[in-house]
């Protein structure tokens, strides 16, 4: 039986032997697809640090949404052992009442990490770093070092990056857990620490942070104030959430769509279409375009009737090459392998690439318009149009995002539809101009 | 001056300066950047340990480029320096030749560790592991396996996460240096590790193993051979690559296009037209299918030419409802908010959301097509087929990804363009069916 069988049917017995030999992970990803009342009945029959494990691999609405089945003492207990991090994101998504209550239950300690945290702007390092970080002296000993990593670095969210600090905290190196225990015991920390250290400004974009993390290769990289104070520190682990999250909203905004906030399955169908509706209606008001153009050459598609056959195949193929290289300079534009200015590199490129995309289609096209329309002058006008449009495209949807990047907007919302759609209105001027000379109308 | 102007005007007292102040990932994508002939010229002036660095921050494409600039003694010492995984990345991309030559100039001891992960199959996480890895026994008290870690720690890739095996090598637990260091050292390692360890088999997927890493938020993860035995560890800046580069896969594909193998700068014209041109080839074919369909309904077309004006804003806001849910849909399977199995679940929903977003769409587009068209019967035309093509294209773009997991495709090939393509001549039945029936002709 699956879980959610054992819950449906309350075999306590049965889900208990489950629960021992699913990893927390699997418990999580359980536990999110069950009806919401339900959640607390496997939870409750978890051993507490399994819970805590539990309780962490969870979405922060999935973990909201338990804590409202569950005894006060469980949630102050839960919410007191997370991270401040971690809580900080949770207590974020609550509503203001709810999260005051759970606030309030905290320790004073815990409690002053998590409101230092949620003073920072959103989606800034601040917002996502743990205040709790041990930090070393130049002039300590390796043993010294140790000892104060014994003392204090219970807490602490990460003892394996060791920012190093001046007297007024000013960040002046860093060294690994590592070096500390392969090191003399005597060594001094500052002739043992990295002297180019890699750091965030408190109100740098999170984003920005994560990618840092990820090309440097860091598992964890200090964060400092205006003033290079050392103020905490952001985990390799948060930078990879922090990666998927901004991967989900770019794929979201290419397919033309705003983000979910929430899991799929944990959002309405009417919040599925609250995310899509907005970008539809813009397409379909840029696509109006379209009908006026076809409305200018009216008289011409009422001599020939046959032009109109075309008019799908020769505006998707210009959608789908725009589409393609929009894709593609997004994307390198994301991982950094282009940089705004770069725009004569990439159109000089581009054009290159459409050319000779378009020829080869409209070599490939050529045939098979003579076995629709046996008039050579039609299948010349199709495969002229395909060359043109494809060109066009491919340089629009590579100009478009590069463009995008360097008025501040994100390059993402320069999407599939949205490229195809003003490609269509074009790609029909070129069409029917070819068509009037050619055809001689 | 910019980095390549220095290069380009050969002052090398600058490039030196230049050096010195920037971090090795400036560097490296400024290396990355300069033409190939020329990348040798900074990158000798580096000190040995910058060196590494920055060489460890290219990818695998400018290492090589980099390596044939480079005298045989430093190309020797750089590659007998990388970590293992690395280098078996770099030498994968080399032509034979020079892979055995570059072999070759090894250690044994070197040379042994890289071809025992070439022998592993492409993307298994046997592949992507180090296989230099500290192991502790349950039975050791925390100052021995100290002890141990300070002896054999220095070539390994991490000693941060620490797999703890029996006699026979095979995994039993693992625990985290942290837990050593704060640990009172006379406790035995057996009761102080995890016994619930998660582990990744050596012939496993690298992407699984990566997104394993990154959900329970690991350092590390053991990789273990078919019997059970610790055979090397994956660390979390080797998952994050591997997701980097499935998701570069991921976009390229949605976009109708194959991935890039080099950074976008590296790859020449003909390489990029080469990841686009069979997509497009193949959904100008299943265009025609748009010129078939409009051949059969001709003599409609014929009769009221107006009915030609809508054809690309209908089929386009179908192109476009459908690459919505698929993208929505590919990418909750992605992540894993969705299952293969939830067919059903995905097509009740998305069928209530292709509804609203229909009659949202038909509602607006009334009044406008009346202004194009002055006949009432013709806006309801339009705004009937909207209706109906909406909600279509939102349940074949949800079913399209799900299908294709299912029969084990990688759902992202289910593309925005190919979609639109699918929906074009779908569309264009349902459009020429319903003018038929109202405008009764």
């Amino acid at each position: 039986m699956t879980m959610p069988d054992l819950v449906a049917t309350r075999d306590v017995n049965a889900l208990t032997e489950w629960l021992a030999q699913a990893d927390p992970l699997e418990i999580a990803e359980e536990l999110g697809r069950l009806p919401v009342a339900d959640r607390a009945i496997p939870f409750r029959l978890l051993p507490k640090d399994r819970a805590l494990e539990v309780f962490e691999a969870l979405d922060p609405l999935h973990q909201q949404e338990l804590l409202q089945g569950l005894r006060e003492a469980s949630v102050r207990e839960l919410v007191e052992d997370m991270d401040p991090d971690d809580r900080a994101r949770l207590v974020d998504e609550m509503p203001a009442k709810i999260a005051k209550q759970v606030l309030g239950g905290l320790s004073p300690r815990e409690r002053a990490l998590t409101a230092t945290l949620l003073g920072y702007p959103e989606n800034s390092a601040g917002r996502v770093m743990s205040p709790e970080v041990v930090n070393l002296k130049a002039n300590q000993t390796v043993a010294d070092a140790l000892a104060r990593i014994r003392r204090i670095g219970g807490s602490a969210e990460t003892i394996y990056a060791l920012p190093v600090t001046d007297d007024e905290r000013r960040l002046v190196g860093a060294l690994g857990l590592r070096d500390l225990v392969l090191a003399d015991p005597n060594t001094q920390v500052g002739d043992l620490m990295d002297r180019e250290v890699y750091s965030a400004r408190v109100d740098q974009d999170q984003e920005e942070v994560a990618r840092l993390i990820q090309e440097a290769d860091l598992l964890a990289l200090p964060v400092v104030d205006t003033e290079g104070r050392l103020v905490g520190i952001v985990t390799v682990d948060d930078a990879m959430r922090i990666l998927e999250e901004e991967q989900t909203e770019d794929v979201a905004r290419a397919g033309g769509a705003e983000p979910l906030e929430h899991p799929y399955l944990s959002t309405s169908v009417l919040g599925l279409a609250r995310t899509r509706v907005v970008w539809l209606m813009v397409l379909i008001v840029a696509a109006t375009l379209t009908v006026n153009v076809l409305q200018l050459f009216e008289t011409t598609l009422d001599k020939v009737v046959a032009l109109a056959l075309f008019i799908p195949l020769v505006i998707g193929t210009g959608g789908n090459a725009g589409s393609q290289s929009a894709t593609t300079v997004t994307r390198a534009l994301a991982v950094g392998e282009l940089r705004p200015t770069d725009v004569l590199l990439v159109v000089l490129r581009e054009a290159r690439v459409g050319l000779i995309l378009g020829g080869m289609l409209a070599a490939l096209a050529f045939l098979p318009t003579l076995l629709f329309i046996p008039d050579q002058r039609m299948a010349v006008v199709v495969s002229l149009t395909l060359l043109s449009v494809c060109t066009l495209a491919t340089l629009v949807g590579s100009l478009l995002p590069l463009l995008a990047r360097r008025l501040g907007f994100d390059p993402a919302v320069m999407s599939a539809p949205l490229i195809s759609t003003l490609v269509d209105a074009t790609g029909l001027v070129v069409y029917f101009l070819i068509a009037k000379t050619i055809l001689d109308i």
